[in-house]
């Protein structure tokens, strides 16, 4: 089995840079973490906070710490610094390869979707708060154990809101991801293209959106090469 | 203009894992930052100092600290903590948007290579040393504009030394960067993919071997759409 990860990312239409971050570490017994941040409010503001709570979960993640408690401490960190004004969402997606799962950590009222050839679509919904702003904020976790065509979807607000800010009807990430699994696409890059894409058209790119998505599928050349790659438009 | 980067790292044959560890992080000042690190030694010893290294100069950068002072931490770090008797080879390849240049930091013997339509091959070969054992060791530092068709080739030893260990010619990849570009192959994962390939075929995968390009191509669509990808083979 191979596991591939795909995120696009863009700004709110005129800002010069999102106010989202990603960021992705290495776990050191084996496997990576991806970090998703929504700062609140947008363009510079947002993203001084995103940047904040994003590399505080990245760097714990980094020295072994686990994610529950890797996020519990971003939220700590953020609360103390702003003084529990300030929020932002925070999503971490683990590949865990000592554990053979992968490790989904909300601390986001949106919710995530996964897919399991066993058990089809499922939304990842419990209730969930934002970092930042109530002293014991903790993130809900879930498990699935890594399998040939599973996928995870997580997104920021933007995606799910998409639409809405233009009165149209909000975009449904989870319609869009029962047209994608029957359309077979099972390129983690492909899909979250096609996500944003779809958002984006709703709602003239008036929110930032990030999309990040985990796929798992078979290895059939066994080739033992990690690739990692990318583009930032100037 | 959109800055494309593609990586491909493989571990020597038999071992569990590469002792090469490669790192990114987005400046905060704009752009990202990726760190590729060679361990002294193979497997897990060689993966906890790269990690270490690696870890530290992320670290760093993240906070916004100048690529410069994070390589010397980083040799610094490692000096300290294994007392001058540990080496590892650190390269730190940023794509600046500030002031849109491509930095490349070097502590390796190994040399970088780089191609700009102006100036055709150049290779960065200045003397320069591991971090991690000699006192007051720091990085030879280059820039190079942000220009269309440029390419930035950044690699561990394994590389250049492919062939060598089975009684081979070693695999030069300068010359193989001649082919590439005659051949006009501009996608930076393609690049990297095809180098790896190349010396892997060389030496029957007898030494980890990490391959880091970029490349600068047009923006016909003018997405600004922010992409990241991969694959972890299990």
């Amino acid at each position: 089995m191979k596991v591939n990860f795909g995120a696009a990312k863009i700004g709110k239409y005129a800002t010069s840079e999102s106010g989202d971050t990603l960021e992705m570490i290495e776990r050191p017994h084996g496997g990576l973490s991806m970090v998703l941040v929504d700062g609140q409010r947008s363009g510079k503001s947002a993203k001084t906070i995103s940047n904040v709570v994003a590399r505080k979960a990245i760097q714990l993640l980094a020295e072994g710490v686990r994610d529950g408690a890797a996020a519990r401490a971003a939220h700590d960190y953020l609360y103390t610094y702003r003084k529990g004004k300030v929020s932002a969402t925070l999503n971490i997606l683990s590949v865990d390869t000592y554990t053979k799962t992968i490790v989904i950590s909300r601390n986001n009222e949106s919710p995530v979707i996964i897919y399991t050839p066993d058990q089809g679509l499922q939304l990842l919904d419990q209730p969930s708060r934002s970092v930042g702003v109530y002293r014991h904020t903790k993130p809900v976790i879930s498990e699935i154990p890594i399998v040939e065509g599973a996928l995870a979807i997580v997104f920021t607000d933007g995606l799910r809101h998409a639409g809405t800010l233009s009165g149209n009807e909000a975009y449904d990430p989870v319609k869009a991801m029962d047209h994608i699994i029957a359309d077979g696409m099972v390129d983690a890059q492909c899909v979250a293209d096609r996500l944003l894409r779809e958002a984006v058209e709703r709602d003239d790119g008036r929110d930032d959106i990030s999309v990040l998505v985990i796929s798992v599928t078979g290895n059939e050349n066994g080739s033992q090469v990690r690739r990692l790659n990318g583009t930032i438009p100037l």
